[in-house]
């Protein structure tokens, strides 16, 4: 077997601890064998066709290693790949990402392609700050040492004045929410200037700070154009508001750590939506979320959404989970195919993971069943839509942290408000939600690996 | 039929000129009329449950009009969605990014979700800049009035040494190529440092320009962190070098606009890369490639790869024929549901089709039977792998793109060097192409696209 003429089958080789690893899922017209030389040449140092160039240095020291497949069917299959470090430029990670996730998608051959993990070495972690923020200091910030933190996004996403906006705010400081932030589709429109927005609604947060002796974060939406973002930063940092949002995929990653660095710079907590990530993290096509998450710490953002696991957006608990543990832990254990051993190295610090997406109080329990206490759980219509409003979907929210944090179940609440709230949308449980994660780890994972990528997705 | 208490389906609306326009594919859970509820809300003024803070501006003047929808089955179809330009953050490209193709990747109820095409209001593109350098502009540079451009990789990707990779560039420059192009994993590896390789070629394409009167177009790869590419703009800028060459995708649209400024400032000629599109333009979900290709075009590349039609990489002849035209002309007209009609503003001026990728001489009529004679045709193994090297590989592909500027066909060339790459990798003639082009137009779409997405992905 061979492409080009060369083979990269190596079944022998064994990663070295420098060594960059994808796990990728592959299916095409020609014989697994074949794809997957194929993916290991396209992506190294390879085409289609024999060279006159090609050299003993390249192939011996440059070269991509296949040192493990899974197949699946003639032409379907797990294909695992090594790639030296040397093959890279050193700290650029757009490089990498051109290599490994670059061109091979374009293939003809290939009818479904996802990279499903990847592991970066420790010397190339070395070379990026992580959170500077991290869960630790955000805990600071608010006072908190166990509880989950809660949160709002204001609602109706787009058109409210920003009077209007900082008042919705400010009703779900005092009902007892830690944090609040913008819609994704909000920034700087004519009918809510993000100035005013930004100037009424911290005045929001100190007070209720000052009201009720708790931190508050309000991470106003500053992505736009880098000088326009890099206003923003500045417009904050000189009104002494250490915190925004920045939407980390509709950014791309160029731009993201460009604006990382100014932010930590200033030492500021960063929120990170993903808005839109779903268009190449689901389906047979493109990287599962961890690929990105992966970068998202790196670079050093202070949290990021993960998913819920439950309400309107898709993920089931295992997956969510683990890109819990991808946010929040040092080490993460393997999944395969799905999920890679992985270590971070030390400089990069854990960053807060968000579930946000469809949450009401009712989901809280079953939220935490799958992150644990260190999460921020983010509501929308679901502290909005409460049938108190705003104030008291805030309160009952709260309560719900708080009795998940005292080992309360939720359908035990003493809290009227929380009970109000379940009674309209209802409550999950979160030993239901850890039953069903236990019984998915108990899958005999390498025989479902045999059903492709369709039987993983299942798990999902 | 409503969604949060609300419908945003209206078919009497009729989309005003100052509205953005997408036209999505969906498949789901849920029947197809409340899923067109459910993309129209969550990209616009909805939420999944009735807000208390609703109000009948956000409804009456920035809602999301469902226009059009091409019902396929019971839970799949097209939808048409307008939204009101007062929605957005008017210049904010990426706000609009975060509405459009944001969170309702994320939904839980949708199954397959893909933008097929959208229309960005004149009003909108005149604040952006195109093109400064387009094809007009590369014409000058070379020196050429008609033909098809040809250039080339070089090759193997990585592990040339800079001098070794730049006598393989002079050789490609002398054999009458116009255009060497690093690939897209080569930056500043250490086995060949950037500067010296830059260096070596600019001299190899000065030699070459004053020994064959013909201007070169060298663009090395800049792409990196955003301080590191400013850093070597400003190092070919001093060389007196205003050529080079981006990778968009991966850099992500922030950093390439951001980086775009610089080098519209110094008027360089920027050739963008596309490594890594296909993870989400292939597939049942995420975006067509034409709705990268208009922000690509609105924020002003020069050159911008856009598919061969033949050879190693996905995209049937009419795909590749849309996007050529959406990066050539001024108008283009649709071919629903997969391209609506768009107008370009008048300060945005063409760019130049790139097609790379498994070609080599024998595909040039291909090539251009699709995308006319404004079209740079790169190839790498199609140059290096020629029985006689790379010198000959280039006086190759030159006489291809000779003999089909004069209407030669390619199997019937005088030139020996022509006469044995044809021989090593064959002939695909331009009437076989065009003949499937014209094929395909003819097929009746509007029964096609009753077939969904698998069925129009046949075209493909």
């Amino acid at each position: 077997m061979a492409y080009g003429g060369y083979s990269y089958i190596d079944k022998n080789y064994r990663p070295k601890k420098t060594d960059f690893v994808t796990i990728l899922w592959v299916k095409g017209e020609s014989t697994f064998e074949m794809l997957s030389e194929a993916l290991a040449a396209e992506s190294s140092v390879g085409t289609w066709t024999k060279l006159a160039t090609m050299n003993d240095f390249v192939w011996k020291k440059l070269r991509a290693h296949v040192f493990k497949t899974i197949k699946v069917s003639a032409n379907s299959g797990y294909v695992y790949i090594a790639y030296p470090y040397d093959h890279f430029d050193s700290r650029n990670l757009l490089q990498i990402l051109a290599s490994i996730r670059g061109n091979i998608y374009g293939m003809k051959e290939i009818q479904e392609l996802k990279i499903l993990d990847w592991v970066m070495p420790e010397k190339f972690q070395k070379q990026f700050p992580g959170p500077k923020i991290g869960i630790k200091e955000i805990r600071k910030i608010i006072g908190t040492k166990s509880r989950p933190h809660v949160g709002t996004i204001v609602k109706p996403k787009v058109g409210l004045s920003a009077k209007e906006w900082a008042d919705v705010a400010q009703k779900a400081f005092m009902g007892g929410l830690d944090m609040v932030k913008d819609d994704e589709n909000l920034v700087n429109q004519t009918f809510c200037p993000w100035e005013e927005r930004v100037i009424r609604t911290i005045e929001a947060a100190d007070k209720a700070k000052d009201e009720l002796g708790e931190g508050k974060i309000y991470v106003s939406n500053i992505t736009d154009s880098i000088p326009k973002m890099i206003e923003r930063i500045e417009f904050l940092d000189e009104h002494g508001w250490k915190q925004c949002m920045i939407d980390v995929y509709v950014m791309g990653i160029a731009g993201t750590e460009e604006i990382l660095r100014e932010l930590h710079k200033r030492k500021f907590l960063v929120h990170a939506h993903r808005a839109g990530h779903g268009a190449e993290t689901r389906g047979p096509w493109g990287v599962g979320f961890n690929f990105w998450e992966k970068i998202y710490r790196l670079l050093g953002v202070s949290q990021l959404h993960t998913g819920t696991g439950v309400g309107k957006m898709e993920g089931s608990p295992l997956f969510i989970q683990k890109y819990g543990e991808i946010a929040s832990k040092q080490k993460i254990k393997g999944f395969e195919p799905l999920f890679l051993n992985f270590k971070w190295a030390k400089n990069i610090k854990p960053m807060m993971p968000v579930a946000s997406g469809g949450l009401h109080p009712g989901l809280v329990e079953g939220v935490t069943a799958i992150y644990g206490k260190d999460v921020t759980i983010m509501a929308g219509g679901g502290i909005h839509g409460h049938p108190k409003g705003t104030l008291y979907g805030a309160k009952a929210q709260r309560a719900a942290a708080e009795d998940v944090n005292k080992g309360i179940k939720l359908n035990k609440t003493q809290n009227i408000y929380l009970q109000e709230a379940i009674k309209k949308w209802g409550y999950v449980s979160g030993i239901e939600i850890k039953k069903r994660i236990t019984s998915i780890k108990k899958l005999p994972i390498k025989k479902i690996a045999k059903g492709g990528l369709e039987a993983l997705d299942k798990l999902n």
